[in-house]
């Protein structure tokens, strides 16, 4: 180790500090720091502080956000519920994109499921479906199935590679899982996996920060920090030798995730885009989600917390919010421009400067848990490239079809967690069954309502509702009703198993086919 | 007590089997079984039981409703969001009919709160909020300071007449209540109390059911035994006699209810209608909420178990749901209508049957819990009539604004309970305040956004999202802010209040002035 050396570098960076306890650590631990502290360009970590907190500055005292914004034009947006007369022409692009090969899925997997209450990756969390599978293997059989129907639509035997972004935090978990369980059927040279960055967190004025006397504070740069990782790993280099043309890119803990969907390939192939979002219509004004729109001429995703109430409020003459477009973290680019990102964009972005309570150690070595924002984490967003698209378009699909995020744990009253993920995949299978023919009996032998009451209890009490009770009821559990993947992608396919066929809840159907686990109501 | 004389009554209408256990009972019981049977019409209630059977079996031979139906046309659809150049006006004209006292509200608080877990009616539920109101405080506040608003408007001096339907179980409580909190402030003249009907529960062949040997299951007999109630306590008559023109009816579960609301009842009023329905958009086809619809060219409104899931689905070339029209339970009649009603249409409705597990004694005298439904309900709803009106509308509110229904105990994952209610008004009373030029500000006196990510508690730690987390959050916590119906009814008037003042929550505004509860933070 030369500790002189670093400590000049330290210096002539301003973060002599970090090395205040060096003296006090074991040979094991000075090691450790050593080698993280080698690892870091101070320099250039001072400049992205630097611009970071510039424009953090420069953004607050500029003219709100709200003034500047526009909404999304007719002529970009593609809607899965207002063009159904083109959504079989998308599928057939898509599906034909997918069966030349030209078409990957890229995840985003560096988050932990802290807020979830798991110490491991989110992705390999069992949701309570009655098959158990994780949420890397409905993503894995998803991939498996999507091929097979290109490959049967056009008759190419193809491929759409898996890149999977982890994080130093979660890549060891995360291929150790994959090679367990066999990749899930996937081939392994298709599954590339590769690591963002990490950056230490800094105090407003612009020191790095020790959360112990050995040890820097680090913390993923953010899910932007996607394009610096395609850059370093040579990510896209290896998309271009496979010969993709466009990638689909999505968080890892939406449970009714459309990995690499046919229509929303195909829909920003057809509009001739190098980048793309799926939303989802926000329908309250205060629901906390970010808006696609146009900011001063260029797309970009407008945080919920940066709009005034009156803001999202705004109504077009058709009712609807005029800034709707929820971003759900479901992206399209091409390669050429992630190309162009990687090569000339991405280093011209700067960091979003996030105040956070950050935990340190001061002078004396106390680690200290401030009560207020006492420092800052930096962080790019996957959506901050939009911008640089030379055509943009949005394509708007049903929440109840395409998207329920798992975040937290289950809770009164909660959102986004385990119970919530289960019921949105379970409610849209059995809607797929319905609509492929099939019914639900309950133990009597009657048919259930197709909107459900209390169908989990298997009891129609009421054929009309409670008196004084004619409106929604609560607490609905939906039908158990479970369709792997491997046998559907999106509900198609399902005639042959289902129609006209009746059911008894809890109904599996999967490459074995058709299980129902309860016969005869008993 | 002539017992052969009830016998015989009991034998021709063929329900002799009432007083089986009639040596077993002692004095007390004997009487009180007596002089229940003596109050009922067998010869009714077996028509009434015919009559419902025969519609029930009729119905489920009859085509199904889904080929029948029509959507709401867009001529007698007004809407909060698309017609937002007419509210004003609306407004105008419901305010004027209120000044010349034309308007009476009626409250349908028959049910008791067995799902929310108490036994007491509902209305005496406090949900939680800062000032602990009841929801029968809200309401009651609600038409005084409606009254102040249209006495203010036209200078008139006016009363909002209240007519509250109770049932055998809640009509003692509920007097009581009201009595205990001196009307909260209004005349007790212009409370008035009537009670809705009971019928009992009759077995599948026509048998009126036991549930102890000297007790028959009785039940109240719908929300729509409202008409009957009417008539018989001549409430129509007592509205004539007070020269009311309109009838704002609803339900005691919905903590934003806007009771005679204005806008509505100016809207109907405008169209020239006799009835309407205020709905808010389905905007989810599984959601289980009853749609206004036309059948057969009547209105009524189609319970969501009757129709297909296809049908629920379908969507108009705008995207949204044909049949998005969901029934709230919040109506329009005219006094003149009302009269019709009692005199002529009501004796027309048939009940709808509700099959139902009724706990019975069975011959040994044994308390029988059956685990099938073992019999029927009888019930009418108050939208029965809907299809007598001669000239319909239907009137779209946000659901966020007046729509949130008090039915379940708190629960994992629960809805339409205590929290659900109390955050509702939550999050609309701090939308009022920022509407209306206030603001809130954190512990460190900084603004918090508009769109609150854990404003409960205080802290605004991110001023941008999380890594990896740019969607919503969860577990959403609104900022506690009440405001009394005593100084606005639907956001009104708090300008002088808040505009341009920064606050900390929690905050109330009552007639007392501007509470902030904790000061500085701390």
């Amino acid at each position: 180790m030369n500790v002189s050396d670093l400590k000049l570098r330290l210096s002539k960076a301003g973060q002599e500090h970090l090395l205040q306890f060096w003296d006090e650590l074991d040979k094991a631990q000075q090691v450790e720091l050593y080698s993280e502290l080698q690892a870091m360009n101070f320099e250039e970590l001072n400049i992205f502080f630097q611009k970071a907190t510039e424009g953090f500055n420069q953004s607050s005292q500029q003219e709100k956000v709200d003034a500047r914004m526009e909404a999304v034009p007719r002529e970009v947006l593609g809607s899965a519920t207002r063009d159904q007369d083109q959504l079989q022409a998308w599928e057939s692009e898509g599906l034909l994109q997918i069966s030349q090969s030209k078409v990957a899925v890229l995840l985003l997997a560096g988050g932990q499921g802290t807020r979830l209450g798991v110490a491991y990756p989110k992705g390999m969390y069992d949701v309570g479906l009655p098959s158990h599978k994780t949420l890397f293997q409905i993503q894995a059989e998803r991939i498996l199935k999507l091929q097979q129907l290109a490959e049967k639509c056009y008759g190419n035997k193809c491929t759409i590679p898996w890149y999977i972004m982890t994080s130093g935090r979660t890549v060891a978990p995360t291929e150790e899982f994959f090679t367990r369980h066999r990749y899930f059927g996937l081939k392994k040279e298709n599954v590339v996996f590769f690591q963002q960055g990490m950056l230490p967190a800094m105090t407003f004025d612009g020191k790095i920060v020790l959360e112990e006397k050995g040890r820097v504070s680090m913390a993923p740069d953010g899910n932007g920090g996607l394009y610096r990782a395609l850059a370093a790993q040579n990510i896209v280099g290896d998309m271009e030798r496979r010969g993709i043309w466009s990638v689909h890119v999505y968080c890892v803990d939406n449970i009714l995730v459309r990995v690499a969907d046919p229509r929303f390939i195909g829909f920003c192939i057809q509009k001739g885009a190098d980048c793309g979002a799926k939303v989802v219509e926000k329908t309250n004004p205060t629901e906390p989600v970010g808006v696609v729109c146009r900011v001063d001429g260029a797309y970009r995703v407008v945080e919920y917390s940066e709009v005034s109430l009156a803001t999202a409020q705004r109504r077009g003459p058709d009712g609807r919010l005029l800034f709707s477009a929820g971003n759900i973290a479901n992206h399209f680019f091409t390669v050429p421009f992630l190309r162009d990102v990687v090569d000339v964009y991405e280093p011209q972005l700067q960091h979003h400067v996030a105040q956070k309570k950050i935990p340190y150690v001061d002078s004396q070595g106390q680690i200290i848990k401030p009560d207020k924002p006492n420092g800052i984490k930096m962080e790019k967003f996957v959506f901050d490239i939009f911008q640089f698209a030379k055509k943009f378009v949005v394509y708007e699909v049903l929440r109840e079809d395409e998207f329920s995020p798992l975040k937290n744990a289950d809770s009164q009253n909660g959102k986004d967690n385990p119970t919530t993920a289960r019921h949105a995949l379970l409610s849209l299978h059995h809607c797929w069954v319905l609509n492929a023919g099939g019914h639900f009996i309950d133990e009597n032998g009657s048919r259930l309502p197709a909107i459900p009451r209390t169908a989990a209890s298997g009891q129609s009490e009421a054929v009309t509702a409670d008196v004084n009770d004619n409106l929604k009821d609560a607490n609905d559990v939906p039908i158990q009703c479970e369709i792997s993947p491997l046998v559907s992608y999106a509900g198609e396919g399902l005639e042959s198993y289902v129609a006209n066929r009746e059911f008894h809840a809890p109904l599996i159907i999967d490459e074995r086919g058709v299980h129902e686990l309860v016969k005869n109501g008993v």
